[in-house]
């Protein structure tokens, strides 16, 4: 973890938030097997120092991750990655996934990004999907 | 937007606050044009109310669609939907926007949806974006 934490950036000035910031960012590296089984996370603690945030905050995130069936968190010890087979989509996963890109690329045009970039990125990012062992 | 209307969905359980959630819907038919020039919006009162929310909610969401020169709002009557020129991109949008739906997907996958249909929804997405106008 500790190379790919510098990876872990949030932004104490976006409306979204910090424990919200930080699930999804970790939850792109377990997806992607970036973290994978067995890995152990820097403890609520130090990540918490690390990031500069309460330490609840990052308690939060783990807890949350650890619903989603990630994690497995102990006592005294860092958290530790499960094995974590994704489960069936549920109603509405689909949907919710298309209205959210859609919103996505509408924030982005509305911030001045050019249909050919947004292309451009949309396109690598399925590429990265194919690209993956899963 | 009484026949968009019902397109503005919100969700109560999500954390994702609802002037939020309000805010990117609305975005998304500003940037598509579904909502074009000189178009009156419902009042925050009737909104609210169609929405099952407080006031002060939707006249939040307005506010920041006012802010990002959306809408012009007056005392006493709906907001009207302004001329908006895209801006020119800041320094960090699109590195934004990469960070975003790559955490989205992750999210996507993480509840189960499989490549292809991820693959397909992005296509879907990028043709949308190629087919509008601007």
């Amino acid at each position: 973890m500790n190379e790919t934490n510098p990876l872990l950036r949030i932004d104490l000035n976006s409306p979204i938030p910090v424990y919200r910031q930080i699930v999804s960012a970790m939850r792109a590296f377990l997806v992607s097997g970036e973290l994978g089984q067995g890995a152990i996370l820097p403890t609520v603690r130090d990540l918490a120092m690390d990031l500069g945030v309460h330490h609840n905050t990052v308690a939060e995130a783990y807890r949350i991750l650890a619903d989603e069936g990630w994690l497995d968190l102990r006592r005294g010890r860092g958290a530790m990655v499960l094995d974590r087979p994704n489960p069936s989509p549920r109603k509405g996963t689909r949907e919710d996934f298309v209205k959210r890109v859609h919103e996505l690329v509408a924030e982005a045009q509305a911030n001045g990004l050019s249909k050919q970039v947004l292309t451009e990125e949309m396109d690598k990012a399925i590429g990265r999907l194919s690209g993956e062992a899963r």
